[in-house]
């Protein structure tokens, strides 16, 4: 156990030494071989019988966004508790470092991705671990009762920020980064980075987890963005927001699992009748470094590896991203603010030119030296099982038109950076790109 | 028809007049005098036959916030479209103006009230009275299309706000104010009033209405907020009202009426057994000055009126507020910051000291000159009837403690200004407070 960075020697080697010890075993497996996992003799819904972690259920969406009217039902992972997501900061030699911890999960494509420093949810550390197992946890909660902010070590972010509104119900994850003077003992799996590391290691696919992502995109800039050079105002910015919100006439309702229409149960897997754009499957991990060394766990499989992609182009020389207000059906508040694209490109490929992902088109039709990032990351490994997006960043010339449909909007990074110190503005798949382009140095 | 203000004449013949011309009458009614309005044979839902407007349904609540664990349930009014409260705001002679209507409600003890220059519900505007009946909806609607901002006049405020987490089921409205250059007709009934003017006005009961309160909070303050001279910094604030949240584990589920336990129904209300805060009641409306002159409708009515009270003390000379994380039912994510006291009063001095609202007993005990604001302010009188709450704004000794329970935290008005430019965050009681507390001067 080491106090300061670099003590464990080089990357590589370190990160292989930590694959080894942190080897684990996924198998599929049918839903009769779960332990402590039912199917609710009434609704239908996959929940485990201790009423705890989590919960798949139905949903049922009516009424339409900008795409207009739709309606359907889907299965939908409920998760109602707020887990933490949280970095350790500290300044070594002048420099300010970060604790990150080469974690294996279940859903992971290559084993151990680099994670949060605390990546728990309340269910972890409340009822089940009591007792301080999670390491580092005491500087991310019980923060109250020493004053605001007076705790051990200064909060530089603390906001609750939503996951994938497609697979979840109305989830949300805290946050947060802890700047520390204290010593603090490098446990085994734990090392410390730079930002430019992290923004270094993020350029290798499936390296930083979408936990490690969402916090650092949540870091404040170095200067307070003032929205100078910026084509509309924060004003404006919201408004377009709200426009967006009071336009939106979705409604989504939880429903029996039962009653989901087109989704079929199988002793394996429930699946959409004619594809689909995910399953629910079963695994049994076995995971001898864990303090719980296996278990089975339901999943959320996607059936393809999706796109997101954030266009920009200069506008009076000041990158402006072209996001837009993205409606999906688990987000609390309806919509938040999404990349460019967002969709399974071969899905989308297959619809007639009017109804494509508006951009794709565009997207593809990019030569090669106007895409500024591109790689695949995965997304939470604790829930979804081999779930990858391919992200993108690429530039657009600067006669492309400014003028743009109703549900899409010209941002600076600086104004996303801004909304990102609040809640229900940027979904997670704009956060992942929003760290990316930071890295784009 | 006049363009430019004053030319109305002095306020109070002006307003004596409004009130004349539209006198209405309000009866209470039995449930089934209602004309168009149906309880549900399977969930004894109050509805609208067209499904439009709104309804009474049930509403479940489990688990506890920051005051501990409880479970009940209780009828809650349902009204999912957003409307627009919308100012227009206008320079004559060097100083902004803001229009605002004399209008009658229902719910109003006393007939009219200054309302905001729109206030619609979706269905208004879309679907009952398409065609622009709603005088200046043009202003506040389908900006879109003309380029965010690039619509009629410029937006200074545009935010959705939430409503009565107590009695709405995640209710918001659609918060404007914008600025125009254009001449702008005066139409009858509407006035142009400076903000000074609205600022006196709020020193008199039940003048001002609820909407207008809650637009004008949300004015931008002629000074960006950067924290300067506050006990805790945004990111402190921010930590905090995360921590609540992520503590508060309430859950609250949609049930049918007939589902909501201790409340009865009988011919003219629904009411609770023993006691309790509200009834809903049925009303025929006769307003011969309106495009619909006549109409019958469900309200909700509070039993005993309310205190909103906001507790303040300087520190290091600035004043702070003293705000509460308040967990309210209805609220779309559980909580949101709320005065110091809010309480039915009489109810609160009934319980033992220990389970006494935190507050209530430092605010009865202190001298009369401490009281800088305490006036009677009606909630929107649409769907409430007669429904007051007393608004109390106090100053504190300097030596009062800074040291507060959890839920608690001390404010700047600054701080509270700049979370008014996002959603879910400051409540609506907080709000009036916030334009009280301007008003103070």
């Amino acid at each position: 156990m080491v106090n300061g960075p670099r003590a464990e020697g080089d990357f590589a080697t370190w990160f292989a030494e930590r694959a080894r010890v942190n080897d684990q075993r996924v198998e599929t497996i049918p839903f009769s071989a779960l332990s402590g996992w039912d199917f609710d003799e009434d609704t239908g819904d996959l929940r485990h019988r201790t009423g705890r972690f989590f919960s798949v259920r139905g949903l049922r969406i009516r009424g339409g966004g900008p795409e207009g009217p739709r309606e359907w039902s889907q299965p939908i992972i409920d998760q109602p508790e707020i887990g933490v997501l949280g970095i350790l900061a500290k300044t070594f030699g002048g420099v300010r470092h970060f604790l990150l911890q080469a974690k294996a999960e279940p859903g992971n494509v290559n084993g151990i991705q680099l994670s949060p420093t605390v990546q728990a949810t309340r269910s972890n550390y409340t009822r089940v671990h009591r007792g301080g197992s999670v390491r580092y946890l005491e500087y991310f909660t019980d923060r109250r009762g020493r004053g605001h902010g007076r705790g051990r070590g200064r909060v530089l972010v603390d906001v609750l920020q939503s996951e994938q509104g497609a697979w979840f119900l109305r989830k949300r994850n805290r946050n947060m980064i802890v700047e520390v003077d204290d010593d603090i003992p490098v446990q085994d799996d734990f090392r410390w980075f730079t930002l430019d590391e992290i923004r270094a290691l993020l350029h290798r696919d499936n390296l930083i987890n979408m936990d490690a992502r969402t916090v650092i995109s949540c870091l404040p800039p170095d200067r307070p963005a003032d929205g100078r050079g910026a084509l509309h105002s924060m004003t404006e910015l919201s408004s377009w927001f709200t426009e967006a919100k009071a336009r939106c006439e979705l409604t989504a309702d939880v429903v029996p699992l039962t009653g989901v229409t087109g989704w079929r149960r199988t002793p394996t897997e429930i699946a959409y009748d004619e594809g689909g754009r995910f399953r629910i499957i079963a695994v049994d991990v076995t995971a001898p470094h864990r303090e719980v060394p296996s278990w089975t766990q339901p999943m959320l499989a996607p059936c393809d590896r999706g796109l997101a992609a954030l266009l920009y182009r200069r506008i009076g020389g000041v990158p402006h991203f072209l996001v837009q207000a993205q409606v999906q059906e688990g987000c609390l508040d309806k919509l938040e603010i999404g990349p460019t694209v967002h969709c399974v490109p071969d899905e989308g490929a297959a619809l007639p030119p009017d109804e494509r992902p508006p951009y794709l088109d565009v997207l593809d039709s990019l030569s090669p030296d106007r895409i500024r990032y591109d790689r695949v990351q995965s997304e939470e490994g604790g829930r979804f099982f081999a779930a990858e997006n391919r992200y993108v960043i690429a530039e657009l010339d600067e006669d492309f038109p400014t003028d743009v449909p109703d549900r899409f909007c010209w941002v600076t990074l600086g104004q996303l950076k801004e909304l990102l110190r609040h809640s229900h503005y940027v979904n997670i798949e704009a956060r992942t790109l929003v760290a990316c382009a930071e890295a784009l140095g």
